[in-house]
């Protein structure tokens, strides 16, 4: 075969991060088969998700109003800043339950070899809010990769002027869980010269 | 977060078939960051494939028409007939090369634990074929496991009533390019059985 209307769809499936040629096939076919109600909702939400979320005005943070859910929110600390890359790490942190402050998304890194300046993240717009709310520090959760950590970097400099700000790093080291023989070099020693006192 | 629409989004890509809800999450916020013509040119891919795509009266392979591009095409041999489980098994051995006959799909295997018996299959489609078309041989193409053996079995059986028919199945045997090593003790057991001279 493959007939034009289900090659089209294994071709835009193969399309997405993560899905290889067989795994299209396999996911293709699969639609195909579903109930039409159940593959015509994920087709809804596709559409759904491109035509009503947009991003929030103030944090850069995905949103379906003026405002994400996390800015509409009173019960959020507005001392506190994380400042990340992308709005899925926005969900990774708020799924550990340990930060109850604001966002602030960059959307991306710097990265000179792909063209990624300070300009082309939201930059300019974390320091208009620095300048405008009250925050107290800003905890930069950029990757801890070489885009990452050269944008934390950046970050960290230009906020020097501020007075008062208090400007942290999320800790690198050991993954909890994890086992010392399989941990890479660098994070072992970041792990070592990051140690703690006991008793702090 | 995460806002209903993307919550939505991943969740429907988590029902796919290979994808978790680590990779749905990935695929949500691609999406959501692809261009909206891109991202659109799938749901509609999937809308049109829910609609247009029907199954062949025939063969009852994926077709756009009343017969599939394969039962259309006059050049395939009509003597040869390979009985396949499911249309992505047209696909695969579409991918050969190899095989220029007819197929018949029968749309699952015997699997009684699960309520399928041999009236849940297009077994009766395939009789009624055998007894219109020219079909000289009919190749059982069901998987190698225990569903697609017991569907075999059941065809060769209930196939033998038909005068001058070959029946005739898949070979199993050690994949090309594998390692004796690494087979599994059933499929060298079949290859050792299953063994050829080497002038043939």
């Amino acid at each position: 075969m493959s007939s034009g209307v289900v090659q089209t769809l294994i071709d835009e499936l193969g399309r997405l991060p993560g899905i290889g040629p067989k795994s299209a096939q396999r996911i293709a076919f699969h639609l195909i088969k579903m109930a039409e109600p159940d593959a015509l909702r994920l087709s809804d939400a596709i559409v759904d998700a491109k035509t009503k979320v947009v991003f929030c005005q103030r944090c850069w943070n995905l949103a379906e109003a003026a405002l994400c859910s996390i800015c509409a929110d009173d019960r959020r600390d507005d001392h506190v800043l994380c400042v990340v890359e992308e709005p899925r790490d926005v969900v990774a942190i708020e799924r550990t339950g340990d930060f109850r402050g604001r966002y602030h998304v960059l959307h991306g890194a710097m990265s000179p070899m792909d063209g990624i300046g300070p300009e082309q993240l939201k930059i300019r717009e974390l320091l208009v809010r620095l300048g405008d709310e009250p925050i107290s520090e800003v905890i930069l959760c950029t990757n801890p990769n070489l885009e990452g950590e050269a944008t934390a970097l950046f970050l960290a400099r230009s906020l020097k002027v501020i007075p008062d700000l208090v400007v942290t790093r999320l800790a690198s080291g050991l993954p909890v869980g994890g086992d010392l023989e399989y941990v890479d070099e660098v994070t072992l020693g970041r792990a070592l010269s990051g140690r703690r006192n006991l008793d702090s």
